[in-house]
């Protein structure tokens, strides 16, 4: 026999994003959150846990399996089989998916149009996978940007443009100078990614008159635009302006839905909305969708049946209303906004250097500070004061953030809230010191 | 406003993989049996659906929860966290698998090499997304070769090279030199793909003399294994030599296992074992399965921890063994295989010109005729003869298989199973007469 060799494979001879920076970022933030368990942690963006209840689970899967039985007829045995066996790629809550999206978000989705995925992450895997077809292809996205999205870019070897974000959110300007400049350069931007609601990291949202004018953009740049949207049901107050996919008469839109927010993380259950209308090599016409569901098939076959039905039935108790079935948690999110947004204006308030975000709704607002926050000062942070948080720095694929971090308020009590700003207080005021004094 | 375009988007500018066999075949095959529901069908793979039952998924799920509560010990709250919130990248089922595969198939994983997956699907597929770094890369696999395999493969740009089956599953000298060709092509042979009990579409199994052999053949050629295997349990007698894992003391073998077939399709759930060690670039060692989870948590972030609590509680309801838990299915494969078998023979045991393949479990039987077995065939089969199976042909990269057809028993009663047989001689003798009179 011959000897066993101290390593079998090494990164330099696996896929590049291993060591890209995209997909260990997430580890080392985790990894951070792991060693300091007893921290208060404004980095998690993870929704509240105050109603989770295993036995409402068991509810929706039964009436789901009810609704099979009693509105669509079927017998005995294709309920079971509808629940247990292998099924349909394109998933079996599409229609009540469709629906909900009628009450909830103004979207007119045929339901043929519906991918049903393993989360939204699928989702955004799958049509990213599907545009990038060769190394010409790039993809714009609002900077700072979310780590899912850089990561699923990365699997696929597309990269990503950064696009101003800007107070506003979007610099339109700058959309439309970084596709020219790609097209200068004879690359093909094929999409720009947007977070239109409370974005994940900056908070910030569209205004109504973006919203049209990046739709013009992009059909007249002929560009898609990839709308996500995980946080438009928790608005602070008066709601929001229209999503780009209900505004969008020319199929620019492809709409990325989650259910982790506004039913479980615990079913991962996502999905696309994808309207566009493809030709095939051989002159047929298709839905976008169904490209997409035939690389689903070769990722995951389907997405688990069951999992599907936990949310079905949650959308069934519902009317199909998530807006409807998420006021108690609206309203959590809600005052812990204001807690966390009227805990820095009391702490912070009379303080030059430091300013805020203050989005109207979402999970997210951001700090920025006048020293360096790197992961550095987040091992010290959790070290030496007990709290987490995020260094901005993880959402810029260049430089970017390095004076600004992420506070989530989406899983913490009021009185975690409190404790945690009074220990971000403690950090800030050492930190500045230290600038001073150096 | 500017007029809508018919079209959006054209599969030209999009990923290869869209107009590739391996993700077309598929859908043309589904969308014959949707056309012919009537038909009888030797074409799906699925498992049985017999013991089909919804009450014993809530049972499981149950079963699970108590296990942490009862045996793990842990508080309401971190139950209710750790079903319902987002989850360990690995998964929260990895221990048990580790139990199970200890149980049932003589491997010593350890749990941390394990990820948890949505199904063998997704395990495959992460797996060919780390091995392929570059455009040298290639994989290896028995061909004619499962078409899951081929379509992921496709979607990270991956070439498959066929290695011959021959008549005993895999033709060891042709391995060497498709390695060694490729080699001197400059391309870099990274793993061989192999279904070493019943494969699909086969039916082979390999020897133990063989499996030996394999192992020390990467361990000399430098490539890894990639085993998977998800018919081992279902022999029709002494059951199956040692799985090459099992057998496996230098970490050459990464492991592909699947509960579709022994728990529930509906959980969509599988895993992988990864133990190879990997060297980073900053020097770090860490373990294979640590790599693909940083993939897999750009895919699918996470595998529902409903889902896999599932598989959980019929793993723990077995003591850990699917072996046992599968007594009854097993009986029901074997005689349905047997049937099948039986019935070929008294159909066509004395018609020289066709033969078939006698494998000793599994689903599936390959047979040979003197004509052409072609897509046209099988649309003409199930219009004119009520009954679907799969040509052979779509298991081939190139040319090949195209005078077999797949026959699979799986989820076929034994009435349905003879007069499937009835109608597939009426086809054949069809055939036959077209052939000798043209």
């Amino acid at each position: 026999m011959s000897e066993v060799p101290p390593v079998d494979l090494v990164t330099a001879e696996l896929h590049g994003s291993l060591e890209d920076p995209a997909l260990t970022s997430m580890n080392l933030l985790n990894e951070v959150a792991s060693r300091f368990p007893g921290a208060l942690s404004f980095a998690a963006g993870r929704p509240t846990e105050r109603f989770f209840d295993p036995e409402v689970v068991h509810s929706w899967l039964r009436t789901f399996s009810r609704h099979l039985t009693e509105e669509r007829g079927l017998p005995e045995e294709e309920v079971r089989r509808t629940l247990c066996q292998y099924g349909r790629t394109k998933g079996i809550v599409h229609d009540l998916i469709a629906q909900n999206l009628a009450r909830d978000s103004g979207i007119e989705a045929d339901p043929e149009a519906v991918v049903v995925t393993v989360g939204c992450q699928e989702a955004m895997f799958l049509v990213l996978r599907a545009l990038r077809a060769d190394e010409r292809d790039v993809l714009l996205s609002v900077s700072p940007m979310y780590v899912g999205l850089t990561g699923a870019a990365r699997l696929v070897d597309l990269p990503v443009l950064p696009v101003i974000s800007g107070p506003t959110g979007i610099d339109l300007d700058n959309l439309v100078a970084q596709i020219r400049k790609a097209r200068q350069q004879g690359l093909r931007p094929r999409a720009c990614y947007v977070m239109p609601d409370y974005a994940n990291p900056s908070g910030l949202s569209l205004n109504l008159a973006q919203r049209h004018e990046l739709l013009a953009l992009a059909e007249q740049e002929n560009i898609l635009l990839l709308e996500d949207n995980p946080y438009g049901l928790f608005h602070s107050g008066q709601g929001t302006p229209p999503t780009l996919k209900a505004l969008d008469s020319g199929r620019r839109v492809v709409y990325l839905g989650s259910f982790a927010k506004t039913v479980l993380p615990g079913a991962r259950v996502g999905y696309v909305v994808a309207d566009q209308r493809v030709a095939t090599a051989d002159g047929e016409v298709g839905l976008f969708a169904d490209q997409l569901s035939k690389i689903k098939s070769m990722v995951t076959v389907n997405t688990s049946p069951i999992a599907q039905a936990i949310v079905g039935g949650a959308l069934l108790e519902n009317d199909f209303s998530l807006e409807q079935a998420n006021t108690r948690e609206r309203g959590i999110y809600r005052d812990s906004l204001n807690r966390l947004l009227t805990g820095l204006h009391s702490r912070f308030g009379q303080h030059p250097g430091i300013s805020w975000s203050a989005p109207a709704g979402g999970f997210f607002v951001c700090v920025t500070v006048p020293f360096t926050v790197d992961d550095a000062l987040l091992e010290h942070s959790a070290r030496e004061h007990g709290v987490l948080w995020t260094p901005m720095s993880h959402f810029y694929s260049g430089a970017g953030g390095t004076k600004t971090l992420r506070l989530s308020v989406s899983s913490l009590t009021a009185e975690a809230i409190d404790e945690g700003l009074d220990r971000i207080a403690e950090l800030f005021t050492e930190q500045m010191a230290v600038k001073v004094a150096s």
